[in-house]
């Protein structure tokens, strides 16, 4: 089957382009003596957590259970969900992913500390816990290297559970704090006497910097796998390493300069991570995608020189890839022109 | 089972309050003799599109094909899909749709007409097409009454098509506008011996205003059914209106000031709609939910004189209602504190 085949809109995966991204950030980090554990929110699809084991990861990374749940059953064995696992329902799916796979998670408060301990207390198999560092990006995570020892020793001190290290997702471009962070609580743990034997950093947009943070053994790049049109802001990638696009149909040519996609926010997302626009149209770069509804794009096409006509198709590299794969039951696999597979995505809509 | 019983992050619908939005528009629409036509977007369920048809809806609105197969899989028998259906494989779709029910589209450019002409000349049932006006919009649409009335003329000369009147999705707040607008376009095809039957307004914030719009025939309304914290934001209902909440789970407290909740915006979406925050917390209505990651939603608690701790379970109000609907398998039906039914989300995801 040939693209031209594809109705639109999809979501196209250029299959070349992703397994050269895998590649190139293994090497990288085989070379920084960095041991890789990929998220999988970007892709959802086992065959590229798969094929990132086999090119020298030493596991995945989930941000849901949900996730993790249909990983397990796709055969993954080493998974790492870096969230706190709140209550009742989720602890008991915990248990039974823990029983039949090597699986860790992380905490950043002592209620989730006690939940894990009131699960596992007594149970053959200890559940492996990391502690949430906060080093500048705002969201969870103890705030200073001597709260996170004091959970560290909580944890370790908890039947059921096992200290294992530290975890962080830093703000881009604060490389310096993040080791600074990480290297503190390190030094703390160990003179307490603990074991901090794993230091897991995160992020695609500095991942070529993953090395200058030396306490780190391990990172979990996501968006590498596809690229798009924040990573190539941030300097991560290029177009060219860009490989998921949304293939989309001009339905309408209301003004001279104004044409309508039949891919809208339902498509795209409305992400912008503060860039303007809602994505980058390969065939007319100096076009804006300028507003979304749910299934129409809008797009100003004052700066192209040729200008798109009803009916003709383009591809978009969206603004944020990983949470167009959550909106589609199934992407296009491709390379060049020719369909390889249409594959369901396995992991969409894990919530929870 | 209670709803105390059901995990989060977890979509609820007030179904009293849903009746009560249905039925609160049917009766203006009535006192207005005014048809109504909802549009499904909002909430992708056959049952309250079946719903509203009892109350008095002379069909419902779907966006795209997708939308309108599931609809009439599961009963709907009078569907207007308002878009341009471009191409070769949806044309051959929509012959199959409107074999089987009462369908009917748009254009708003000769090169849909021509498609639909090719696709239904010959045919034993003509294609009902209404011409799309752009009365302020700025997405889809002819820009203005005179463009309009040339499509209309095509649309009634051309094979196997039947032109049956205008349609637009206003811009809000230009009632104005909208109005001589489809008047315009109203007496231009009356002179020219055409019968433009239905003319078709759109859309919740100003649904209130839609007997202003005396030219139309029709209203569609969306997210009435649930509304949401934009539409209050514009004034079409109160909170209490509201019957989409989001059920969270404050999963980290990092700070004194900050929560974090499992709602992310793979659950919530990014959409703003030029409005701070991504959200409004039932139980905490000065609280900002002032950034979102596709599984993490960070609150800012400052304002807020008690606070919640982890392990708490919050209700939001989404900024839009519709975005979220897709987000989710199944939406959780309720009735006060009681859970009455699990329901899928039949039309989720069909973007195409």
């Amino acid at each position: 089957m040939k693209l031209n085949e594809i109705d639109t809109p999809a979501v196209l995966i250029d299959t070349d382009r992703a397994e050269a991204n895998l590649q190139k950030f293994q090497t990288y980090a085989d070379n920084h003596s960095l041991t890789v554990r990929p998220h999988i929110k970007t892709h959802k699809l086992p065959r590229f957590a798969k094929r990132a084991i086999e090119l020298g990861a030493i596991g995945i990374t989930c941000q849901k259970l949900g996730e993790a749940e249909v990983m397990a059953d796709a055969g993954l064995t080493d998974i790492f969900v870096p969230y706190n696992i709140i209550g009742k329902a989720k602890l008991e799916r915990l248990i039974k992913l823990n029983e039949r796979i090597t699986i860790s998670v992380t905490a950043d408060n002592e209620t989730a500390i006690r939940g894990y301990s009131e699960a596992f207390a007594g149970r053959d198999k200890p559940l492996t816990v990391l502690v949430e560092c906060d080093t500048g990006m705002g969201r969870c995570g103890v705030q200073t290297p001597q709260e996170a020892l004091l959970l560290a020793k909580l944890i370790h001190k908890s039947e059921g559970l096992i200290f294992a290290g530290f975890m962080t997702y830093p703000k881009t471009g604060a490389v310096e704090a993040n080791e600074a962070f990480l290297a503190e609580a390190e030094k703390l743990a160990i003179a307490a006497g603990l074991d901090p034997r794993i230091v897991s950093n995160g992020g695609s947009p500095d991942m070529w910097r993953a090395h200058e943070v030396k306490s780190a053994t391990e990172h979990r790049p996501g968006t590498y796998i596809y690229m798009d049109r924040f990573q190539v802001a941030k300097g991560a990638g290029t177009w060219d390493d860009c490989a998921l696009t949304v293939l989309a149909t001009v339905v309408s040519r209301p003004t001279e300069n104004r044409a309508v996609v039949d891919a809208g926010s339902k498509v795209l997302s409305s992400d912008t991570f503060g860039m303007d626009g809602f994505g980058k149209i390969v065939e007319y770069p100096d076009a804006i995608i300028s507003s979304l509804s749910e299934e129409h794009g809008t797009i100003d096409v004052t700066s192209s020189k040729e200008k798109p006509k009803v009916g003709d198709r383009i591809r978009i590299i969206p603004n944020h890839a990983c949470v167009v794969s959550n909106l589609f039951d199934s992407v296009i696999l491709i390379s060049g022109d020719t369909v390889v597979e249409i594959a369901p995505v396995a992991a969409r809509g894990r919530v929870d």
